[in-house]
């Protein structure tokens, strides 16, 4: 069996600009190349777009997942070519893959099978450099930070309350936690101090909900880097960062568009991590394809507790995004694997059922999105394990097909296909977010665990209490909240599986997100920079003499 | 007065591709567009290149440098320019920027005035993310390390005598002296680290002189990143870490074509620190343009001390180059400078002409290069001044021209064009190197330190002189050595201006680059990561709505 860089390898690509010119009208000029088969769309042409009607959305989200993810990006690709199979005008919106976990456990994360989006190696490792962008400027901010209290501290930033950190583009455990500035007077104020993975920098954030590039400038001078000793806030701004930020940025903000193998149309841009932040690509893209193409597919990061949730209640909201419709990816060994580990065969698979219920419930009542189940389809699937899922959608009244896409590209989500243009055409888009504006943040985090993570409560540690107030008493109660807690399990606890109930919400900590415009909940333990494991990906990969990348599975 | 950002953005740029076409017979398809004004030259076409004969190589040094530097960049994109007013077919080869510089006191450093290499905020900035790979190439070794010793160490490394640390494109003093790994047994192992700037990194060094894609593979293995309890050395190979930064620098390898204001074509590719390193862009670049060009103008960083002696000691010694002949860039200012606080006008002229003696004696007896010297002209130098200087270069028998291109651009330099040309088409190529390859590293250091530096000799320090004999018995006495040492002296301290006598050279510590193939002796205090001003030009620095950089002089 050939593996995903294998499939990739062998497609045919056609030159991007010719497509994009065929495909989505857009003249040469309005695009940057990044050699043949990459390019970025000018933030220009693409205010020349707003005028023109929106496409349907279509958002592909996921039960609760094990490990190894079910394949959402991969159906997110493959429904797109499916979609222009059966005749319609398709584009896809995905996140950009983060380079760390590449050299990690996970290898590659642009589809899989024979629905990839290409050139798979390069969206894998540099791409067009927007996260490079990203930490450059996330990192510009932390050197003037400490420059600024080296020379003299006029703003009287407390070493012990800054709470910007920084961060690198990589798994790298050893710098979770470390001293700066040590040395002697000559090299700054020692403090704490620690490293994040890129992907959950604010900046990227940031980048993925601005809406232009003044709207970009504007949320980065907001950011909060730190605290006075009298509690106040400092902001970029106040240190002058945030045009030397927005300058890094500048390039950035353009949408990348590539192609799947079956060259449907792709913009792959952003990628904010799917529990400290909102885990979509960026709105500019989204927005963007609406005006490109009659169907949008895209995808939110991890389980519909969390992805689906923040897309609706963050990205729509903030957007003014109307989504038509939303695909629930399941795979048989995800939903026996909710069964619990007492249990085989159909029985488990009836048993985690539960997970797949719950989610179609919230998806369909709670975020207001018609649904269709898609069973990812794996090769030792039995023909009875399918059915008994068939079954039990059919019990649930909601439709449920399956897809080959992983195996047949488009040809194999056709069905997928017809269903979701179905769901599209037969009601206007709307959305019901979980929570309004006008409550406060305790009252939005009670309203997601409630009615999405079906927990009794929630419980507000006593740092997490203080945090409370003082952001309510700041000002920024209006802002929407993200919750941060282990996409393994609908509570907080990664072992409970299925459908939990009886659980609460433990909130340890609150952190202001003021340029990104979000409140992050942090709830149990979650890790902002991931490690290697013992035997890393990165071992494995390797270049040969003719520049042939390989081991990026 | 426009800024040179100013006189940038008001050039009109041709497009890469067809400049490229009509100027160097390159085809569309060996090309890899980063823009429409950005390409990289692939790495399959510039192997096919291999049997053209070669240009005439043309280096570009200076005297010793003020602060603000004597206008290197600027001459050799001014003679370039000027060559090509002549009717010579010229290509200039320059060294990417450092983004970090930019945010603090220097401001861009693509050239100046008219004699810029454009598009200038590009070029300054990302470019095409040759400098980000590097870094990632590197931070990806170091999670590496760490990663081994915390899943066992197998290797036995010392996290006490880990030499590899980490770096970052920014000036960050709070980063040169750190700890990591703190947080408890989840993180790793509590050591000592520190981050340096990127262009400090070995692998900018081995990029640099890599002649393939096998070659820099080659040599990211040979790297020794710390050594065993039993001071066995570690390499990167042995943590299986080559064929992934390998991968990581498949496309920064291919040099990065642009073009001066002009429409001359130029080379912009690798910035290797010029103390710690040799100061030189890269190899694949130089040899490349040699065979794409009848002129290829070059510099090497700072004064002709360091730059040039590493350029040939190094540069040309391993990769077979043989320059044809040298300029020499002087400037009023810098030469009054070294005549001393005490005398002014032509007479500190005349007592600083004793630096520019010694250049000129080093560069044409002991680098064996004929010389021309080019005075970068500024707008306050007087004709009396002017005329001093060219009286001392009658007297010391080396042909002194006045260079304009600053204001003029190429038209403002045309008689140092043909002064360049009488010089290449007298004599055949040749370079005279230092030192020989066969000397011990203690011979080689004190060779340069008598014939360049012209001190009475060195003095190794307990720890260098304990390195200088491992070293040798470890068989890397074959290398060729790098000194680093301050640019503002041919002494070590920064005050002996103009030609210093009776000083000796101090060795403090060696360091090995085993996969660049040379050993750094560093000599004073070397700072390889430097800090920001009170104001840094980051404060000014910003983009407009439309997207067009400002503040970035």
């Amino acid at each position: 069996m050939p593996s995903d860089i294998e499939i990739a390898q062998a497609a045919t690509l056609r030159k991007i600009l010719p497509l994009a010119h065929e495909r989505l009208g857009l003249p040469e000029d309005s695009l940057v190349p990044y050699g043949h088969y990459k390019a970025k769309l000018s933030l220009a042409h693409i205010a020349g777009l707003q005028d023109r009607p929106d496409g349907h959305l279509v958002l592909v989200t996921a039960i609760t997942p094990t490990p190894p993810g079910e394949g959402k990006t991969t159906t997110t690709v493959g429904l797109g070519d499916a979609l222009g199979q059966i005749g319609k005008h398709a584009m896809v919106c995905l996140r950009e893959p983060s380079l760390g976990p590449c050299f990690g456990m996970k290898g590659g994360a642009a589809g899989g099978g024979h629905a990839q989006v290409v050139p798979m190696e390069d969206i894998n490792l540099h791409f067009t450099g927007d996260f490079h962008a990203i930490g450059l400027a996330h990192n510009l901010l932390s050197a003037l930070i400490d420059n600024h209290v080296h020379h003299g501290n006029a703003l009287g930033l407390d070493v012990r309350r800054i709470t910007w950190r920084r961060v690198v583009d990589m798994n790298d455990r050893a710098l979770r936690q470390i001293t700066v500035a040590l040395g002697g007077p000559g090299n700054g104020y020692p403090r704490e101090d620690g490293y994040d993975i890129v992907v959950a920098s604010e900046v990227m954030a940031i980048l993925c909900l601005a809406t232009s590039l003044a709207d970009l400038k504007r949320r980065l001078g907001n950011i909060v880097v730190g605290y006075t000793a009298a509690k106040q806030p400092v902001r970029a701004r106040d240190l002058k960062a945030d045009g030397a930020m927005a300058a890094l940025l500048k390039d950035a903000l353009a949408p990348n568009l590539v192609q799947t193998m079956e060259g449907t149309p792709a913009f792959v841009h952003g990628g904010p991590f799917a529990n400290i932040a909102h885990g979509c690509n960026s709105l500019i893209a989204t927005r963007t394809a609406l005006k490109l193409a009659d169907y949008v597919v895209t995808e939110a990061g991890f389980g519909a507790d969390l992805g689906a949730e923040k897309f609706i209640d963050i990205k729509c909201r903030k957007g003014g995004l109307k989504p038509a419709c939303a695909v629930l990816v399941a795979t048989v060994r995800a939903i026996k694997h909710h069964g619990g580990s007492g249990l085989e065969g159909v029985a488990a698979l009836e048993a985690g059922m539960a997970n797949l219920r719950r989610h179609v419930e919230n998806v369909q009542q709670h975020l207001g999105l018609p649904t269709v189940v898609a069973i990812n389809q794996f090769t030792q699937d039995t023909p009875q394990e399918l059915a008994a899922i068939a079954q039990a959608c059919a019990d649930l009244g909601v439709r449920c097909v399956l897809a080959n896409h992983w195996a047949h590209g488009g040809a194999g989500a056709t069905e997928l296909a017809h269903a979701v243009v179905q769901l599209c055409e037969a009601a206007p888009p709307r959305r019901a977010e979980v929570y309004a504006d006008e409550l406060t943040l305790d009252q939005k985090i009670e309203a997601v665990a409630r009615k999405i993570y079906r927990a009794d409560g929630v419980r507000f540690e006593p740092k997490a209490r203080q945090q409370l107030a003082e952001l309510q008493a700041q000002g920024w109660g209006g802002l929407p909240v993200c919750i941060a807690k282990t996409q393994y399990s609908f509570s907080t606890d990664p072992g409970r599986l299925g459908a939990p109930e009886g659980h609460v919400l433990p909130v340890r900590e609150l952190r202001l997100n003021a340029g990104a415009e979000f409140v992050t909940a942090i709830c149990g333990d979650i890790m902002t920079m991931p490690g290697l494991p013992k035997a890393p990906a990165a071992e494995r990969i390797s270049v040969d003499d003719a520049g042939r990348i390989s081991g990026l599975f």
